[in-house]
């Protein structure tokens, strides 16, 4: 995938790191963001009833409302590690605020990778030593950040907006362990705009339920998903509601790129169900045809298989859906292929364009379910036997 | 997988067959039951919302508590077809029934294959015309019928017990979109054991809810799961709570049968979930690892990666566990091995002992919860390239 680096734009104030200090192997494994002055913040954090000793640790400090550096690691995610874990969590920002000069309730740890696993504490300890002197602003810094965070993603994630004078720019990582039940993986916004912290924990919750909590890759939760955004104002106040705008942009851009990067992905699925009786109605029946093994799989071999979406709508027990009701739309724009029961049982259907459809990289579709008035969109990708290979043998 | 063909046992008064009727290869397609006797009857059905035409009738046919023959083909599960769809299943009904000189209300029809497509009729009609022709009790019919209703399953799955002087024998079929939320797949017991209706609908739901509910391939639930039991009484009056016993235990070989030929599967994946504090919160959590596709890919790596345990447990959001509780173990009778939080933090677990149990064919786990007194177990299957090849390219 060609990312598109002139994304990668500096925002005044900020710098960053991206380094090597050996956690598993010789790649960036370790990253920092630091900011000259104290920010405002928000975050949000997966709601796995087990989260990782980052998200305990992070949950506390962000209720503060001031934030002036992110330290993370990846290789390792330093979940299920109880106590110690926590130790080791609150050790690692201790030592970023030592190096930094700043105090340590200012500093967020963050950490990706394998569970169950202690951190390798003394790689840590030398790395954060050396943080002041290898920080930078420009492109390639935060290039080596957004890679440093990395696990099993195949390309960085990145995207920068302008809202007035000010600019948002978001870094992300997937790609496996991702269902839409909260935030979905590590990603950082930082911003110039001047915003308060609750102005920004409101924003915050709304965007991410339009963005990041509407992609799905494997369906399950992980337990270190955190989203964070960084706001240490100078570039003045700003339209509040742009900015709310731009942030959703920006986050489904994000999120629409971890989709397309699931583990093993071929392509991603932009899916729409219409025509539902309530939200949720609209919202569970496309989790449960984004999340089916069998749809994936069929999409992934380009089959127009379409009971299997048949069957995906009528396991969605609580919200019964009549065959009569349902119809099923290939493509976006002008290039379009239909399904319903009627035109299928009388061969009105041109199964070969809806292949051609389906081996594209990027696969809409759109599934109406009645004549209600609630939509919702989701994002996907296909299950390949990449994701097989990548997850049979991940921690040996 | 060798199969017991002693387990191939008649039962006084069924007979069978198992031909090709060429509804879209050479294999076999089309299996008919009969009973010489009208018998006492009970089914359970999907829940899905949008089941087959199949299930529609069939639900309808087993009020009257009398069947006499039961009609399958595979290849083709006559699903999303509408009212279409229901016309052909109750036309193979008919003549099925024509053939065997019984009322249209006795016969129950059943599909298992594609969706979406309508049944080719007249290759059904002309294989129901020489029904009584081919019929026979022995071994091989049996055999037959139980190979004529298989989709994607490897090897046929069949089961004889004996409960005092009558004999019970379960036929069934597996293998995709199988999940535990009701029977799961084309399940048919007979038996020469005189029980009533009423008696037999009361065993059967609690004997699905101990068996074909609790196992799960992929999360997805069919649009045809259909268990049917035929006693005609020949073997006269029995105790009911042995009788049920065995149909209980049948029904577990069957449904472990199922489990481990789950599309693609390279091992039985048998877990229990312990220590909890309510039925359905163990319920919950042994479905949750049970279907996750990090969990399953783990196992089919034999990757002792217990992360994933912790996070499949920590994503039951309605019931919180603490990770000081948790205690899996690997293994069964005297060949165990333990993981808590605590003794791999204190690195006193043996991975390569757990990655050698993980490399059986069949792997045996415990997930320890807390201290409250629910259990539940469960079965699948691992995840494999072989689940992806079988589903890229079903229909075409």
């Amino acid at each position: 995938m060609a990312m598109n680096y002139n994304q990668l734009k500096s925002v005044p104030g900020f710098s960053w790191l991206g380094e090597n200090i050996g956690i598993k192997d010789k790649s960036l494994d370790f990253g920092v963001i630091v900011s000259e002055s104290k920010c405002s913040c928000a975050a949000v954090f997966t709601k796995n009833n087990l989260p990782g000793a980052p998200v305990i640790v992070g949950k506390k400090k962000i209720k503060s409302g001031q934030i002036q550096a992110v330290i993370v690691n990846s290789k390792n995610a330093n979940v299920a590690t109880g106590l110690a874990g926590i130790e080791d969590a609150e050790k690692m920002s201790i030592w970023a605020a030592e190096a930094l000069g700043i105090d340590n309730s200012l500093v967020i740890p963050c950490s990706t990778g394998v569970i169950g696993q202690r951190l390798p504490l003394e790689k840590i300890r030398l790395g954060c030593k050396t943080i002041p002197e290898k920080l930078g602003y420009s492109a390639k810094y935060i290039e080596n950040f957004s890679r440093a965070i990395l696990t099993t993603d195949t390309y960085p994630k990145f995207c920068a907006d302008y809202v007035g004078n000010s600019i948002l720019l978001g870094i992300a990582k997937g790609s496996g362990m991702i269902e839409p039940n909260m935030a979905t993986m590590l990603s950082f916004f930082v911003t110039d705009a001047q915003l308060s912290s609750k102005q920004l924990q409101i924003m915050l919750k709304r965007v991410v339920d339009k963005s990041f909590n509407r992609i799905s890759i494997d369906s399950d939760t992980s337990t270190s998903d955190t989203v964070i955004i960084l706001a240490n104002g100078l570039a003045g106040p700003i339209d509040t509601k742009k900015f709310e705008e731009t942030f959703t942009k920006s986050s489904i851009k994000l999120a629409k790129q971890i989709a397309r990067d699931g583990e093993g992905a071929s392509k991603l699925i932009e899916l729409t169900v219409s025509g539902a009786k309530s939200q949720s109605m609209a919202l569970q029946i496309s989790k449960s045809i984004i999340n089916s093994p069998l749809v994936k799989t069929a999409i992934h071999g380009a089959d127009p298989n379409w009971g299997r979406f048949v069957m995906a709508i009528g396991k969605v027990f609580d919200y019964p859906v009549s065959l009569d009701d349902i119809c099923i739309i290939f493509g976006n724009e002008d290039k379009i292929q239909k399904i319903t029961a009627n035109n299928i049982n009388s061969n009105n259907v041109n199964l070969d364009a809806i292949e051609n459809l389906l081996k594209q990289k990027e696969v809409f579709i759109e599934v109406i379910v009645g004549n209600g008035g609630f939509t919702e969109t989701v994002w996907g990708c296909d299950l390949t036997k990449g994701y097989i290979e990548e997850n049979a043998f991940y921690t040996t």
